[in-house]
């Protein structure tokens, strides 16, 4: 197969997407080739697009919430099917061999190729990934808004079960957006009580609708003194700094902070705020290919579900103009209209 | 019973420990009276002399690694026999009716009082807590020696129990003194790969006979880079600010840096450290009871105990000056000479 991909690429920091065309090359034995219908965008997207966090090459193709059909199988590729439908989510390949990998936690593997590091990602017609990351949908999962569970889902539900978050527990979820709605979502079919956090009182209502039992507006409260000593996980899904003391005493005694959100700056965590009630500050990338699978059965049996808004892939520009505006409710699916 | 208890106490902060007397009044039905043998001088009664932490009332009668022997029981006191050897730690009393006392984790108790907070300690020749908090010394434990396990042992062997560490892990220690050289000994013990961080070359031999398999010297490699992606989990024994990335560093995915050293200053931890591995940064108080008893029988076993120096409990003004100057190797121990 010699067939050029058709591809959004950036070919500098902050430069607008623009159509290319890029040769693959040979199929690499452990590789399928998908032909993308949906792909979702992230936050993450946009931090590779500005070079945020120093790891970007261009030209770029963003897009890491992949959903496609097996239309290509490497002579290594296992467990997957010609014409199945898979996702893809942060996680292109990782090495099989290491400790992590043997442990079933490829996602924390040190060789770990990520989708849009160093290589083209799904604003694209086709894409190739490791035969490991490419998970089959199971039925019941809707490939429309399925995107954005291989990424933001699994990244919010992994917390649940990294902490052994019983359904008895109380969850707090900061940030109700891409994330966060879906972390909402998680937590309640959980069967945990759900507390949402938010600066917006324009999304109580709808927090409400994802799963939250209550709503805290933390620019009205910033102190959250109502919930001292009551939640057993925070999931921080939000990437600006927060008053870790404050969030630190909402905890009860052997709770957790978890922060999924890549705030740049340190964040200031006092010694006795953790060493009083045993708790502590944790964070997660997104989730193994296990997870994944167990992620994508529950949403199934549950209806989780993103809220999406649509794009034709050929507007991706205007996409990510929406995305930055902070104005999408509350995930963006892009919809691959290549000829 | 109305018999005046001696002790040492101060006036106010930074005041020399002068001899008192005071009255205990009528004994709780919950209390046990234990003739104090020994008690051991850790670092947070100067903490508490000096009112570091703004929780000290004066007279303030420091002491919290008591040992001694019960010579009187209240009508509730349950669990313990008249003239048993006990020691006392920490934690005098707890609720006992509260979800974390009901747990098992009294030590997290939000209604618990601290030997030395409020209440009279154990630089005295009598002292009286809830019988929860008095627990009797297996046989095979120096009673000289004990002490010290009661409050720093417990400290160091807590975090063990508390993240589940394996005997095939690898354990970092920071900090070779009061605390650290018992951690060294239990991880040892525990079957661990043992590594001792010092600033210090001149521990590097005692760090060995403790039980470290490995000694780091942090001002000669600041960054660790020898040790990147290894540990399982770091117990910080110290109260100086500390290069939290650097530490991150050396842990392994899904690793631990466990504070119990109460550092004043917010750690600066990066999100992205924790992200990437699924990593954590923790703290804890002492332990329950429970956790004292498994860390007494566990130290009798294999002969975990603290490197002591012996005062007179007369001399407690000068034991003081010596713990301040940093020259106590490792925990000195007080002996009871009241007439």
């Amino acid at each position: 197969m010699s067939q050029l991909f058709n591809a959004y690429a950036a070919v500098a920091a902050d430069a607008p997407l623009q159509k290319i065309t890029y040769d693959p090359g040979e199929l690499h034995p452990e590789e399928v080739q998908i032909r993308i219908s949906y792909c979702g965008l992230c936050h993450s997207d946009i931090s590779m697009l500005e070079n945020e966090w120093g790891w970007s090459t261009y030209p770029l193709v963003p897009g890491h919430e992949v959903v496609g059909t097996v239309e290509a199988l490497g002579s290594e590729a296992k467990g997957l099917t010609l014409g199945q439908t898979v996702g893809v989510g942060w996680t292109a390949r990782s090495c099989l061999s290491c400790h992590e990998c043997l442990s079933g936690r490829h996602h924390l593997c040190t060789q770990a190729q990520f989708t849009i590091v160093g290589r083209n990602g799904g604003f694209a017609d086709r894409i190739r990934v490791q035969w490991t990351w490419a998970r089959p949908l199971p039925s019941g999962i809707d490939p429309v808004v399925a995107g954005p569970l291989f990424c933001g889902g699994v990244t919010v539900f992994a917390p649940l079960e990294l902490h052994g978050i019983p359904p008895t527990a109380r969850v707090g979820v900061i940030g109700i957006g891409g994330l966060g709605h879906m972390a909402l979502q998680f937590a309640n079919k959980w069967g945990c009580e759900v507390h949402a956090f938010t600066t917006s009182d324009s999304k109580e209502q709808e927090a409400r609708s994802f799963g939250a039992h209550q709503v805290h507006n933390t620019k009205q409260d910033p102190g959250l003194k109502s919930l001292a000593g009551s939640l057993d996980l925070i999931i921080s899904t939000i990437n600006v700094p927060q008053d870790i003391p404050a969030l630190l005493g909402t905890l009860a005694a052997k709770g957790v902070l978890h922060v999924v959100g890549g705030v740049v700056e340190p964040m200031q965590v006092p010694a006795f705020g953790l060493i009083l009630g045993e708790k502590s500050v944790s964070g997660s990338p997104t989730g193994s290919p296990t997870a994944l699978d167990r992620m994508l059965t529950f949403s199934a049996r549950h209806g989780v579900a993103p809220t999406i808004e649509r794009f034709p892939m050929s507007r991706v520009n205007d996409a990510l103009d929406r995305l930055k505006s902070g104005k999408a409710r509350y995930r963006i699916v892009l919809e691959n209209d290549f000829a």
